[in-house]
């Protein structure tokens, strides 16, 4: 694996080096599961809290830096995300060349579809069902006993992008997809793969046609996902709940084991409570829905 | 056709057989529709109302069987529709098998567009228009004039499962998609096949993209359904109505004639008389959102 | 490129030729960009405002045709709408015929996934990366280093049809979508070309997954929309707008520069001022939502 000093990469993304300047870096992680001869990236100050004790560098601003112990390499820069986003495409040459060079590994008994692409460096469990164009990027998993309906993408890139002046800076998305056991994913369904990491699906879990799933989501053990529903990035779902149809969910939300959300909620805040949650305007005479609205206005 | 003795279906599913016990079962039904070679399931009392009279067998629990006079073939279970969910296990050997056999009948005139998929056993009339990337199950039949644009998957299993324990028990999907004539379905739409019976979308109905037909819906003829809509299962939608953009159509709801629902509505309920609803929070700036929003709350 | 005589457009729409009979005319254009060798309609009166100075033939009715002094010759009929739809099935032989014969160019480094479609007649520019299964519809342009994700379709026919007594007429669309650089489009996104003219999607405009973009809509440069949000027809959004998810936009609405629309907004009217708006029910314990709308309906 390719690797870069601290200095190279310090150049090569806009920064200043602090600390040794030789310190070999291979590999761009999430601040949370930086090891050491890895670089991440802090943003706010709230991140330093859950910031690796073991990190070998990082990304971040001087203010930052000044409340950061754990390592004294970093590489100082005004806007850490945009730094970030300059990284990842840096290490993305080497990841893609990795992903073009491991053989994807098939289990037992998987069927696959006519015209559907599996892509390098995937691990397809045992009796897994793929149907008819399906697009799998690299880096995908997908656990025994697995179905895939026909029209689903797994792998793509997130929706992350760096603002700037002129224009915004992509995010090469650096980790994969894994899918459990007993997992069925329904027709025309998107799953990203993950920024930093894994988007995670855990076993059991059903979800139907036409769902967004965002990079870095975890949704957990035999939780159920209704059409069109979708999730923004990093938003966590616990065990056994029941998403209906048409449901949003903000990113970076939580929602906890036994959460029912019925149709066509938008989920703006983090659910801690088993229970059911609802907010949808109620359907009526058009005439009728206008009065309400003219109150609303007032 | 492969076919199972009362006795030998209920020992598949779980079940005690009551009656004769040679019974020859060789099909799985909907309640309303099952014929005397044939089984169904009755969950709650208000599906014996509409029980065929002519069912070869019911699987149903005790005291539901009390109150059914029409046929002496029982099997008995705690959880019926855990029971259909096993029974649709069984026979779906046989539906896919038949499925594979039959040669897929294409009328004159079709036109086929690059990677499209059409599995075995469907009917694809005169002048149908299947452009690229198109996925069709088994089991689709689509009437003369009728269009399919790109990446729509047409006839994949619905969303069903039996809840138990232990996660989520699938539903194998045993029906089809009937499509009419002159119909219009957009890019990226997906279209589910029925648990038993078909879904189904008669004569002149346009489709726009990235719409959600769920399983064992009907759409009456010449129905207009935007972008984005959505169904659950066996919802039923008259002739002549106008959904717009992003509406969405909770299960087991029926529609009359000529109703026009407005974007991004939620249908709750039947709408059973024809006219225009809506139920639309409206935009407003976001900070008087928030007081709004605060108002409700209090 | 074929073309009719006034008279022979008139018998094949059913209108009545009013002008210069032998008036040659090869296209059919919106009423906005018409030339002398191009007809259009015009169906209400605000649109005579607008109409081309330098228009070769209007559909339209003997009322509206009274008010329009730019050119002598009409197809006059009872329902210009309706005509129109007629008049693009009567245009369309000839524009597939064209599309069918001019082959696609290819920039220099262009990447193309498996099982992806290119029809006859687009334009791919430099760098270009296109994903699996992508299926692209003839008349698409993609300017420079744009992406495009697995699944996506991009020149699938609008949902334009006119009403009849007798169902929908569909409106052949003839346009095209222009793309241009530096934009990426996410997985199973639907853009469809225009009916007249193209679909716009500007330089570094950033598209999520599952977005549905119709007919005739403008996108400004840096304007990013994500996941599962959706335009009606001829929906015109700025520069440097940020569209969230599920939001829906009404056909026909400008919306401003600088704009920040919340998700799952439904835009209803145009928005004219830069900032950020919304219009969302709040999620609740499903207990609270239905004493809320107990509280509406009253």
């Amino acid at each position: 694996m390719e690797s870069f000093t601290l200095e190279q990469l310090a150049k090569l993304i806009g920064g200043t080096p602090l600390g040794s300047f030789d310190q070999k870096i291979s590999h761009l992680q999430d601040s949370r599961a930086c090891d050491s001869s890895s670089v991440c990236y802090v943003k706010e100050k709230k991140f330093i809290d859950t910031l690796s004790q073991d990190a070998g560098a990082v990304i971040t601003t001087k203010d930052l830096a000044a409340h950061i112990t754990s390592t004294e390499n970093f590489i100082i820069v005004d806007d850490p995300y945009l730094a970030y986003a300059k990284a990842s495409k840096v290490f993305s040459a080497a990841y893609n060349e990795e992903n073009k060079k491991v053989e994807t590994k098939f289990g037992d008994n998987v069927k696959i579809g006519q015209n559907s692409v599996i892509n390098p460096n995937c691990v397809i469990g045992n009796n897994v069902l793929i149907h008819d164009n399906v697009s799998i990027y690299s880096c995908t998993h997908i656990g025994d006993n697995s179905i895939i309906h026909s029209g689903t993408v797994i792998g793509s890139d997130g929706f992350g992008y760096a603002p700037t002046g002129d224009g915004w800076h992509k995010i090469e998305h650096l980790g994969g997809v894994k899918i459990g056991k007993n997992v069925e994913i329904g027709a025309s369904t998107a799953v990203d793969r993950g920024a930093l990491g894994n988007t995670v699906i855990e076993d059991g879990v059903k979800i139907d046609n036409k769902v967004h799933i965002a990079h870095n989501t975890i949704i957990g053990e035999n939780t159920a996902i209704a059409g069109m529903s979708g999730t923004a990035g990093s938003v966590r779902i616990g065990k056994n709940c029941q998403i209906a149809g048409q449901v949003g969910i903000i990113g970076h939300i939580e929602i906890a084991d036994n959460v029912t959300v019925m149709a066509k909620t938008l989920v703006t805040k983090s659910l801690k409570e088993a229970g059911v949650y609802s907010g949808v305007m109620p359907i009526q005479k058009h005439k009728d829905s206008l009065k309400f609205i003219a109150k609303i206005k007032k």
